[in-house]
């Protein structure tokens, strides 16, 4: 590990459908990165910062829908240029580690599960993105209808993407294991259909193997 | 005039290149129509909503500019659809005139004269606008060159769209003339070279002879 790896801060994203306790994890893990001394930015997609969250209502509100799913992807990767830019690549420069509910794999299965080309998808994520990859991808991974039944306990409305159908999710859920399959340097796929408490101790497991190196040492 | 057409407000633009004054005559004009007895929304594009006034900044700031011209024409377009749903149309129904500071014909001139087809644009306004039309746009002209010699005495940093070549703000005057030319019903030219009192009495001689039929009686 040269001294400029070291000082740059790691990138962890947690990819996955609805109701599969991403944002829950999200939240334990900075936790359990903070207790190992680590300073943690946690942040989320669409939105991230001030204005890709405005695109966020927006998307989520559904008023981009019209435009149709190519509008919608092009929306999601002007955001992502802004996240990236305002907040995710100046906390990794500080040495910071960046934990994000969901990131360009969000973008692969979800508008790549629609009409959209993938050669399209790939130069809106080369623009949004340049050469930032996570060094680490949890894929939270549940059946479609158990992550659709969990979202609706929220009892809050379901948003544009959650009201697609059955058969949508269960192509999206396939979209990011197929990505796992292509990735598996960079990709892990966690059993999202266990407790909370199991599901974080296996990605504290993945995170100790294959990043551990780059934590501090205990004091 | 139907009662329903006596209840809802009147939708009156201002368009132009970079430093023909719309924004001072927007106010003068609220404040003109203000002392007819009119109540007046005066708002203005890219944004005119709280959401859209962050895609403003986004396409001001150029953070869209890499996603090419057809990016940056769909996320006026989103922009709009939010403004008129949130601003304009509610305002309308409830009687009040609005006065909006650049809107559908920027998006023609400016997007237009970059690779953006002309259908591709017409798709896009109609999904943003609907039916809705001005009932009156003022195309302020004013040769390129003056318009920017005048924006650069403001002293801000020039944005995205005034940094482009004065042979590309000469092409966008000559689309606002062409708008002008093609609806002569909804559109008025007003020589925005004159002083600014000049200016706002041209536009009140207007708006009186065009739809002071609209106004309430003078008390």
């Amino acid at each position: 590990m040269t001294s400029e790896e070291g000082q740059r801060g790691r990138f962890i994203t947690l990819e996955g459908g609805e109701g599969a306790g991403k944002s829950t994890q999200a939240q334990l893990l900075q936790q359990w990165l903070g207790s190992r001394g680590v300073q943690v930015v946690r942040t989320r997609e669409p939105g991230g910062s001030p204005d890709a969250e405005a695109m966020r209502r927006l998307l989520l509100g559904g008023r981009a829908a019209p435009f149709g799913p190519a509008a919608e992807a092009l929306l999601f990767a002007v955001a992502r240029a802004d996240h990236v830019a305002v907040t995710i690549a100046p906390a990794l420069r500080a040495g910071q580690w960046v934990v994000c509910d969901r990131f360009m794999d969000s973008t692969r299965a979800y508008q790549g599960s629609s009409q959209v080309s993938g050669q399209e998808l790939d130069r809106l994520e080369r623009i949004a993105v340049g050469d930032l990859r996570p060094d680490l991808t949890l894929i939270l991974d549940l059946p479609a209808s158990e992550g659709l039944r969990r979202a609706g306990e929220r009892r809050q409305p379901a948003d544009r993407f959650e009201r697609d159908s059955l058969t949508v999710h269960e192509a999206r859920r396939a979209a990011f294991l197929a990505i796992a399959a292509a990735e598996p340097t960079r990709c892990a796929v966690i059993d999202a259909s266990l407790t909370p408490e199991e599901v974080a101790r296996a990605i504290v497991s993945q995170v100790s193997s294959r990043l551990g190196a780059m934590l501090p040492e205990p004091a």
